[in-house]
């Protein structure tokens, strides 16, 4: 389905939570009405609202979620994963028939096993999950910006009685913000975000936690010669805390197990290191630049 | 002291190893003759020995280093970690009377144990053991450049009876490059970069080979959706080797401290997810953000 100007994709597109990726959906759909007739944008939090509307990056702000959602034709959630549910089972109600409910969560199994109960008296809702891979670590209606999505992957995940038009529309519409498209299941999905995104926040917090717990003295020397190494884990830290709490937690199962993964290596790793054992320290390296390059052939890096 | 047109810091400044750190001296020195007179580089590999001459970064390329090192009134190794105790052993001999030796290793613990008997001999050899903190994630003579060190810490570790008049040059000589300058103990210094640069790199190392472990389905997608999680972690884990070999082996002791500490804490981040311990996974991401916000105020990220 391609958006004309005479046929916007969605007459009326909510965007629940207009943070860092519900305010770039935002701007990007304010520069190309094609993707939507009309943009609502709704939040708990009256600051928020407020923010948004100085902004000037929805045509209308409406506060309470099952107002804002009224003969909207598509709703994209764009909370915390851990309030994707009770957020789902606040607005489903108020939907119109035939809607399109999607949602933008960093983890999959968990958000669709919290919203299915939801919709469970609404099959005329079409639930299309998806998980654009983009962000910085900055958060909030101001963080945004309309290019966020712009090549980068947009992961769906699309249910077993999800309509095939309802998935095309979701498409068209990450397409039109510059995205690239790859489906899978939530189950590989979740494994997949946990070694490449999950995981590596999880030891950047850590490795933070680590250097503020040494004594004074080496700690401030920490902050005075944190070098490329450690700069590069504070950035990644910097994110924001309730988002990366609700993700650890909604991905308990497949991030635990990558973790235990890493830790087994990086004990190995350490084995080597106290042996003085050459040919393992290399080979980890190695790979290590392996990845690296292949990375930068597939423009990633 | 100062350079001034008339006197160069040195008359005949020599570097073995011109690579990353090693060439960006040269580049530096190349562009401010009020270091030294003349420049000259020698390397164990023809082939680099070659490269520099066709870079122009030397007045004199001299592979033998025991030769290059002639009449020097000062020599910085910029050899791995690992060789600079069997350079120093090399050189020492045929280095002049009163001249100073020094190097830019990024352990210092052990290199200082390993330089000290090659010194024996030559008391009369001033022996700076320095590190500016710089560098990229590439190697050999083609990655250096004339303003790595603008605005790095160079630490100086300087021994009980290094004679101050040496470690004065060593100074203003990092300060012609542009770094700020630190003195410290080379224990201390050792715990420093431990946690701020060695440990980022051993955790970079280990995650690329933890994802490249995974199944060939979901290490093919690792690379395809590396998001900036990984991205900056394989960023790190692309530099050279037979570096990071020598630095994990020499700072052993420091190092794997650290990551005693590291494991700890990020079992008990584990802990905390699989209990669903909110507080604590909550502190650690704050502790993360509140450490991002320090090096943004002292101008480190």
């Amino acid at each position: 389905m391609t958006a004309t100007p005479s046929a916007p994709l969605f007459d009326r597109l909510v965007i629940i939570g207009p943070g860092l990726i519900g305010s770039s959906i935002l701007r990007r759909a304010m520069l190309d009405r094609g993707i939507a007739r009309e943009l609502v944008a709704s939040d708990i939090d009256p600051k928020v609202c407020e923010r948004v509307r100085e902004l000037g990056i929805a045509d209308r702000v409406v506060q309470d979620a099952k107002e804002a959602v009224r003969d909207a034709d598509c709703v994209i959630l764009c909370v915390p994963v851990g309030v994707i549910g009770t957020v789902a089972a606040q607005v489903a109600p108020a939907m119109k028939p035939g809607a399109i409910l999607s949602e933008v969560g960093s983890t999959k199994v968990s958000v669709i096993n919290a919203v299915l109960p939801a919709l469970a008296s609404r099959p005329d809702i079409a639930f299309v999950p998806a998980h654009p891979m983009a962000g910085t670590e900055y958060s909030g209606p101001d963080a945004g910006f309309p290019s966020l999505f712009e090549n980068r992957w947009c992961l769906l995940l699309p249910l077993e009685n999800t309509p095939p038009d309802a998935v095309a529309r979701i498409s068209a519409m990450w397409e039109a913000m510059g995205a690239r498209l790859r489906t899978m299941t939530p189950e590989h999905h979740d494994r997949v975000c946990a070694i490449v995104s999950h995981l590596p926040h999880l030891l950047a917090f850590t490795i933070c936690g680590t250097a503020d717990d040494l004594a004074d003295e080496t700690r401030s020397e920490v902050l005075d010669f944190a070098a490329s190494g450690f700069r590069d884990f504070t950035r990644i830290a910097a994110s924001d805390p309730t988002m990366w709490r609700d993700i650890f937690l909604n991905n308990r199962e497949a991030l635990l197990e990558m973790l235990d993964r890493f830790m087994a290596d990086a004990q190995a790793m350490a084995d080597a290191i106290r042996k003085g054992d050459d040919t393992i320290i290399v080979d980890r390296i190695a790979r290590g630049r392996a990845i690296r390059r292949t990375l930068i052939e597939n423009h990633q890096a």
